[in-house]
């Protein structure tokens, strides 16, 4: 523990206790943190093959658990939404999410051009999801709903690839332990990646804004849910998927 | 994270949207750091040969990683091209992007002279564009020209031996997968190397500064993402023939 940490509880004094957004920061930050650890770790019990999986999974919450720390502290000294910082993070963790999804549909035969059209939807996705958050200052509602509908077009399709599209497809000629693995990844998507756009929408002139008044902070406490499910439970699925094929092997 | 961090944030209070160039700092740092424990864990899934390269593309992710670190704070602590950083990063980094070629092309027969010849252009070439950039206190066009031009002298023998010189002709005799290997690598320093020029001439006094009006803070906005491209993307493709190379053997 650093002397900025001390230093930024010094300038707010003390934890009000009903700092939703900060404790699931806190907890946000440590979370990570101990699924990387885990999962580096975990790479040892699983045999050769499945071990990339893992260290992509590790890779995932190794990156976010830095960005937690630095949302963490930006959050507590500024009390403003990390924006920059969680788009910084998403930029690199998101297409990692794309990877899992590809690394566990090669071995049934998916072409390389699958993993760049995931990647392309994912970035897709963000950067209109940045526009449409970063550049909303003064909390217009047009802007806002704009750059939602854009960025959903690109959600849409990797939830499409995932359910019925070349993911669903591939999945079928593979084990049926790979097969249920990867229809619980696209649930994830359809409902853990969902709670995302509710975060959205609570930003300055976002719908749950202006319609039902939830403040801006709750963006952060939405998106910080959304991380902790999706991305320690993504790996802890691909997790499962690898600790039982290499079972099979042995 | 240190002091430093903190205290630059609550230099500028809030990170700006739009400060793209401060935006690929952090991922660049993050993306090089993530790249560099990738390349050291898959160290443990290729043969023993092709073990050496990975560890030289985990070296120069992981030296870039540290870099990257300085720079970015040097950014944001003082809105000024970390140049002096920059240089000391590729005085390390793009010599051994060198030794990855020389590696590639040892096993087809490669004599080490060919490696001193490489890195002797390399340095020639960073040599002059760091008196270019980094004397050009008055923002001299004909200062940054003549320099430029001098380094270019560098770059043009390292893309004449990777596309018709001494690599060319030793990839011919190696196996088709190193072959097609080292002409990705060649696509690289076509393309992705040629993204340095255009940072290069951002520069007060630049080219693409005085004719179009392009500020000197893109300099690193182009540096930041050629070096991603270049440095991670190199690492990529030598990995993919080693785990290729691997499985043959096996």
């Amino acid at each position: 523990m650093n002397l900025e940490f001390i230093s930024n509880l010094m300038a707010i004094e003390v934890m009000a206790p009903n700092d939703y957004v900060g404790f699931t920061f806190f907890i946000g930050y440590m979370a990570m943190f101990a699924a990387s650890v885990f999962f580096f770790f975990e790479m040892n019990s699983v045999s050769t093959k499945w071990r990339k999986s893992l260290l992509i999974s590790a890779l995932i919450t190794g990156i976010a658990a830095v960005h937690y720390f630095y949302m963490r502290d930006y959050y507590l000294a500024t009390g403003e939404n990390p924006t920059f910082f969680r788009y910084v993070d998403w930029i690199l963790t998101v297409p990692l999410m794309c990877v899992e999804f590809y690394l566990l549909t090669v071995l049934a035969g998916a072409k390389r051009s699958l993993l760049y059209k995931l990647i392309g939807a994912s970035l897709w996705m963000l950067v209109a999801g940045y526009i449409g958050e970063a550049f909303n200052v003064d909390g217009s509602t047009a802007h806002s709903v704009k750059w939602g509908v854009i960025s959903t077009i690109g959600y849409v399709y990797i939830l499409y690839t995932a359910w019925f599209g070349e993911v669903a497809k591939l999945a079928e000629n593979a084990s049926e332990n790979i097969k249920c693995g990867v229809r619980t990844l696209a649930w994830f998507v359809l409902v853990g990646w969902a709670i995302y756009p509710i975060g959205y929408m609570c930003m300055d002139g976002g719908w749950l804004n202006t319609a039902l008044g939830w403040g801006s902070e709750n963006v952060d406490l939405f998106y910080n849910i959304a991380d902790a499910i999706n991305k320690i439970g993504f790996g802890l699925v691909v997790y499962n998927i690898a600790i039982t094929e290499s079972a099979k092997k042995a």
